[in-house]
């Protein structure tokens, strides 16, 4: 996978943490369902015997954590909201490979191709369960009754929000993929900084910087899914194949003429697009200069998260950890 | 419909609180899926019109609030939690309609088949995401936050159950169907009793109560499910036509011998049972007594709901409405 950044190392040093809390939440979870998620996090495979084939990031939740951090929260007790996150995140990845008709995620069979559709349905529903059954384990940590259900008031409304983020990705009808990113990113700091600090200002300062993170993270996403694989990266081309409207796809479709729109339209109304025809998406969108358009919007709200992290007022030793993960995350290669 | 017993009035009592509090957190929910949603209630048809084809019959909301009414509680304070039950089993109902490929609920086709699939899980996972948005508003009636927790805890682990058993519904490796059932019509009792009551003894004898009237009702259905088709009921036998391992089929399959047995087997290895083979099994099983034996089971367990309830040592008055509930949930002809 030859990645050119690595993960920052604040990313590697919570990581143990939170999967050691997804670990307990996911063994209690009924016999095969648990094999299930477990394999699905990468942790046994299908025959149920342990692996290392773990290929998720732990993104929000380490946002969620030094968002903690940042605010002089103790970050120990903020794991089991970590984990929330993080299982929201994977129950709405296994949902999603059944929409999308995914065979693979990280080079191995999703869990629907493995168990089927309607199986997939109940791990994915068991995954979501899970996530509010983690978020009430704050109670342990010693935080108190009320800030749980106003955390669970929030994990609630960004889920709403990546419902209806996934319904318009279904639909083709989203010009802008990155609404179900933001809501799970802006609710990842928001908790971070609510369980860590009794300031609301600066949580609404916390959810808006994880907004405008979660939607450079997604348009730089969406670039890799057009031309990352002219890089030696290695991500697959699947968003043209399955004509996923992404931000470059749409200036494309709105901002071209004559041969070009004429070609943009028949690929994109074909019902999928393969092989050759990928590259030459890639290579007509680069040509009408959606991927600088692309990239010029990403910097804009790359510019405007930062700009909130500074609003809060925090030392500059505070936020570093939280700037540096969002250069990373606004240029990563995965 | 026909029906030989109507619901007693305590059913049509509460029905109106609950159904406004559905409609308010329903209407929360963003465009489509909103409308998705209320189609499923039976609020609007396909189109988006107005429509009164609201089938259910809060049944699990109702056994709440009589519930909390039986130890004293304060019934309109606990309208949310019976709204967020009755999302639960309208989002497993969503979803399990996928996983069942069934065309039709109450005449009108599902929500799968109007919007397909992928937009079904959404429609689902939506609704599931309401039922604990409407769980937290109980803090606006000024239920304590120790308490809302609790019960998002009580309703969490009898979603997980619910999932559970859901996975066996699909695998066929279900010997009691029940077990959904159950779980849901537990937390229900429990719910109402514990947002009613501190006595932490009568919250576990509610629960009980609720556990084995679930399987009570689950059997009865399942008998509906095989021979109410025999009477006038109109209930389609969709059960046996998916080779469903309910209880009077597993106890067929387990005490037939000879030519019985190879019947049974040989209709049971098939894809699906249709047309006159249908009317075959419910005749074997019948034969085999495999109603009778059924219908033993859902009493003892009648006995044992009974039995819970009375040793809560409530007024005989104040249980009552339960009684009468539970009395007409076991010979019920819907």
């Amino acid at each position: 996978m030859g990645a050119k950044h690595s993960l920052p190392r604040s990313f590697m040093s919570y990581r143990k943490a939170v999967r050691a809390e997804l670990r307990k939440v996911i063994d209690s979870c009924p016999s095969v369902l648990g094999s299930m998620l477990r394999y699905h996090m990468g942790w046994q495979d299908e025959q149920g015997h342990l692996c290392n084939r773990e290929s998720g990031k732990f993104i929000r939740s380490t946002l969620c954590l030094l968002s903690c951090e940042a605010v002089g929260g103790n970050v120990s007790q903020v794991i089991p909201a970590a984990a929330a996150i993080e299982l929201i995140h994977n129950f709405s990845l296994i949902h999603d490979d059944i929409e999308d008709a995914s065979y693979e995620r990280h080079h191995r069979p999703t869990v629907w191709k493995l168990w089927g559709q309607s199986q997939a349905i109940n791990a994915g529903d068991a995954m979501f369960t899970l996530a509010y059954l983690a978020l009430l384990r704050l109670k342990e940590k010693g935080i108190a009754d009320e800030k749980i259900t106003n955390c669970a008031e929030m994990l609630s409304l960004a889920c709403l929000e990546l419902c209806e983020g996934q319904y318009l990705d279904v639909e083709y009808e989203d010009r802008l993929a990155a609404k179900k990113t933001a809501a799970l990113f802006a609710v990842s700091t928001c908790l971070g900084a609510y369980l860590g600090s009794e300031d609301s200002k600066l949580v609404d300062f916390f959810h808006l910087f994880g907004r405008e993170l979660g939607m450079v993270f997604q348009i730089h996403d969406d670039i890799l899914g057009i031309w990352g694989a002219e890089d030696t990266v290695g991500k697959s081309a699947g968003d043209i194949c399955q004509r996923k409207k992404t931000l470059p796809v749409a200036y494309g479709l709105q901002n071209s003429e004559g041969a070009a729109r004429k070609s943009l339209g028949k690929l994109y109304s074909q019902k999928s697009i393969r092989g050759e025809a990928i590259k030459e998406v890639a290579k007509i969108l680069d040509k009408l200069g959606a991927r600088n358009y692309a990239e010029s919007v990403a910097e804009q709200y790359y510019y405007g998260a930062l700009a909130h992290l500074r609003a809060t007022r925090l030392d500059t030793s505070s936020v570093a950890p939280l700037e540096e993960a969002a250069s990373f995350l606004s240029k990563h290669d995965f």
